[in-house]
């Protein structure tokens, strides 16, 4: 089944008040914000992946969602696969660099064993206290969007990993951005009480305002000319078009009025406008639509 | 890595107040208590084991760890990994059965795709409000040990999964009562407020009773002959010693003063004492402890 169907068959069932109508990537529990991701060998991370890096990509991932609701880290539960004791061990010291970067303190969690040769599937759920909670669906028309940091650079990054080797400075940067990403705690406390709309940009930027504008009820567009890329993802050779529409840059991405200039380093590559859509232009000039505007499950 | 080593890293990272110091299968957040389970194609469940059964059994194992704590169910998150329609959908079926069932409503989750021929991977996470929460350590020497419902149950239920039929209505209530497990929410509401330690019995009547003596500091003694085997169970064949050493019964087992008598269906297997350790007796003979007292993973 696909994850579009899949969705539309739990929203029938008896949803929590908390849920939205599972239409955010986090749920509302006794004033806390709860956030929960899997990452499965093979699909979200590769096997040659340090088990350190996965460690830090799981938990990032996770305060990353809880970043675009200007959350307080408040803690984590782990559910782990146990395996190699080398394997499990740079899992563990990964894991303790990431809880302590971002002081999460471990809550619980479940171990188990996996079949013989199957892929690690780990998850991870995490708890923020104290959010102001901005929706994805607050955008009004009129408002300008926003992305904090670069975009692009975890796109080259996986496929530097796919190659398993960094050849230069620039290289081993990209790298780390893909396994290393850093959740926009600071910006995003500091943004949630005056932004209308924020979301983490996992599958793309075209694909996550997209969904920002669908959620909105708006129509939005986004120039080209002013996605942030990196000068490392510049001289690797990419392009605005291929960074706005990979994955797994865990930046922020927000609504605000037009006359508002956000308090963080952050980049306007946008607008949204009555309507529905996506509309892509490059420097004002109109710009056809890519055939994918980012990553999609089973799709 | 087994379990124990992992556990014991995990017990050195910076740890959450309500976390216990990972010594009980929940934690306490804002009130809230938090459980995890994560079942595994092949380990957990069996691949011809039906959906709707493996949805059934996720939620029920989750809300028997919130029925040990006497709390009301606030809601769950589900982590699934997408696989063929027929299979999802009769997921879908028993999931929305089990959460009718005891009034669980959804609050989220996540969705993953896996690699071809990965066997599944589900996490569950549930939310109970109002606890008492009776630790699992707070036994007393003198103390009696107690057990709600049979014990024994799922061991020939897995056995009959296995075999792929129920020959006759006593297997067929076996296999019931290993594939769609009943949560004792009621009774642990009842029992929460009175005893002085509780857990549910997911890996074995004899281990989970260890557990409870070694968390509490104390020495503890089960009689074989009395613990509650079903009339289905007997018939099966099955012996106290071996129903007390199978797991994934789901029953409570709670600790309470020598002369309270516990206001639900419940049978006393044991007492505490002063020391350390289990101690088997047959009707007050004496009987050598089994190589295995219950199901312990890489174990």
């Amino acid at each position: 089944m696909d994850e579009r169907a899949f969705l539309n068959a739990l929203r029938t069932l008896p949803l929590h008040l908390g849920a939205a109508g599972l239409t955010d990537d986090t749920a509302m529990l006794a004033g806390m914000v709860v956030t929960t991701d899997t990452m499965v060998e093979g699909v979200h991370f590769l096997p040659s992946d340090p088990a350190d890096d996965v460690a830090w990509r799981l938990v990032a991932t996770n305060l990353s969602d809880l970043a675009a609701k200007g959350a307080l880290v408040e803690g984590v539960l782990l559910n782990y696969p146990l395996s190699e004791v080398a394997w499990d061990g740079a899992f563990l010291r990964g894991f303790r660099a990431v809880l302590a970067q971002y002081d999460a303190p471990l809550l619980g969690g479940d171990t188990v064993s996996l079949p013989p040769g199957a892929p690690r599937v780990l998850t991870l759920t995490a708890f923020g206290a104290d959010a102001a909670a901005p929706p994805r669906s607050g955008a009004r028309a009129g408002d300008a969007l926003w992305v904090t940091g670069t975009i692009g650079d975890a796109g080259p990054g996986l496929a530097i990993a796919r190659s398993n080797q960094a050849r230069d400075a620039d290289e081993a940067w990209l790298l780390a951005r893909f396994r290393r990403p850093t959740p926009r705690l600071v910006e995003g406390r500091v943004l949630a009480p005056y932004v209308r709309a924020m979301m983490d940009v996992s599958d793309g930027l075209l694909i996550d305002a997209a969904r920002m504008a669908e959620a909105s009820g708006l129509a939005v567009t986004v120039d080209l000319a002013s996605v942030p890329l990196s000068v490392p993802a510049r001289r690797y050779g990419s392009t605005p078009l291929a960074a706005a529409t990979a994955g797994d840059d865990y930046e922020l991405l927000f609504a605000a009025p037009a006359d508002w200039i956000p308090p963080v380093a952050a980049t306007r590559v946008g607008a949204f406008a009555p309507g529905r859509g996506l509309t892509l232009v490059d420097d004002g000039a109109p710009v056809p639509l890519p055939a994918h505007l980012g990553y999609q499950h089973n799709a």
